[in-house]
């Protein structure tokens, strides 16, 4: 009876969405990103940077770059692991993402060289610019809003929500929006109380959505469905969160 | 340069918001209700049932009822004290309030009175009807819920989370969504675990959002936006909860 759309009405008209590998540096090292954006946009368009999962950048983080390319946003999926560095099964994704997760200067090393390349696109409107990430690039885009980087809004999608350096907090110049499954046992309530402190002493612009019954990888059908692994797909948490950080990007992205 | 537009569209044409005092008695107790709905609308319509604050019901609950109406909603703003018992100090409004949370049975009694007479309104399809509720009104619309109550969702602004009985969340039919201030003095983390844990174990449908620098009463402009007094309005949390109801609502009502 009572119907509610919504829509992002984009200034062009929508014509197809182009994926383009690009390659850029941070110090010695190639990365090679995938820039997205619907081919109808001329002009520069507000930006949104994805940071990956712990397998690096796949065709999960490059489909939702097609989502957002699709409602009118210039995407870079960023590669924090370097050319070529991709893992295929859990041993080695776990071992890639404590690297980077134990070495915070080097990842936020990678991601601002991923930001700073996005930045400089002329299909990107340099000052709107938002970071989401999923599971390590939830990590990853907080710790870049931790870095003091210019970006108007982070989104951790089932993130952990640690750092070594809470203090920095003080830098985030982003409004934060963390989603969360409740049940997540990687990311337990402990985590989640040091976080909102963290968030709290530092006067940050924040959120945390926490989803019932959604453990980590809520957003990811790769991840199946069994809550009792400790990581499965929620279809409710992962259409809710996607409303949660559309409005958001609408929000914080003018 | 990306407008973000949502809308509710009604079946009907947008008419005048009509205001009309209801009677309806719970045990011997005469409750004044007021029902709200939009007079272009011929037929039932999906039901919000609006919880009042702990003064009692006030302009607050109408003002967020004409909203609810002109979005196409069929609105009963419940009176769970009884015909003429108001508070216009706080003093009074927490002893009043007290009661309640002390008794909840009776708390349970006055909210299903009003939902049963809201029911059977012709305005009303009975069968696609939610609650909300603001702060007093929040825990009521959560009692409401945990007495099994056939309603499709139930929201809590800034409500206060506990109960002398949580193994009754067994009984909850709807979904739920807590909408809490992170700051909130009144209801604390040790109030808000336990509510987590008691949904959590009840297998129940619910989220929680959490709102940085919120504190109680943060969608109410009476409460000023002084945050040290435990109590203050917060333009973003505000905004932000009344959008995630919209969703919500629009989720749990066909």
């Amino acid at each position: 009876m009572i119907l509610l759309a919504s829509f992002l009405c984009a200034s062009a008209l929508h014509g197809k969405v182009i994926f383009e590998k690009v390659e850029y540096k941070e110090a010695d090292t190639v990365c090679e990103g995938l820039l997205i954006y619907d081919d109808a946009v001329k002009g520069p368009r507000s930006g949104v940077l994805i940071a990956h999962q712990w397998k690096g950048l796949t065709d999960y983080e490059k489909m939702r770059g097609e989502m957002l390319a699709r409602i009118g946003y210039t995407v870079l999926c960023a590669d924090v692991y370097g050319q070529g560095v991709r893992a295929d099964n859990p041993k080695d994704a776990s071992a890639l993402a404590g690297k980077y997760k134990s070495d915070r200067p080097l990842l936020r090393a990678r991601i601002n060289a991923a930001l700073d390349f996005f930045r400089k696109n002329e299909r990107v409107n340099p000052k709107q610019i938002a970071a989401i990430g999923y599971c390590f690039g939830g990590t990853t885009v907080l710790e870049l809003a931790r870095s003091g980087a210019e970006v108007a809004g982070v989104v951790s999608f089932h993130g952990g929500l640690n750092t070594p350096t809470p203090a920095d907090a003080k830098n985030i110049k982003a409004k934060v929006l963390a989603c969360h499954g409740a049940d997540d046992p990687f990311v337990p309530n402990t985590e989640v109380l040091a976080f909102q402190k963290e968030m709290r002493d530092a006067k940050v612009e924040w959120q945390l959505l926490s989803y019932g019954n959604a453990v980590h990888s809520f957003t990811d059908k790769n991840a199946g469905h069994d809550n009792s692994k400790g990581a499965a797909y929620n279809a409710a948490a992962d259409a809710r969160s996607w409303r949660a950080m559309e409005l958001f990007l609408a929000e914080v992205l003018r």
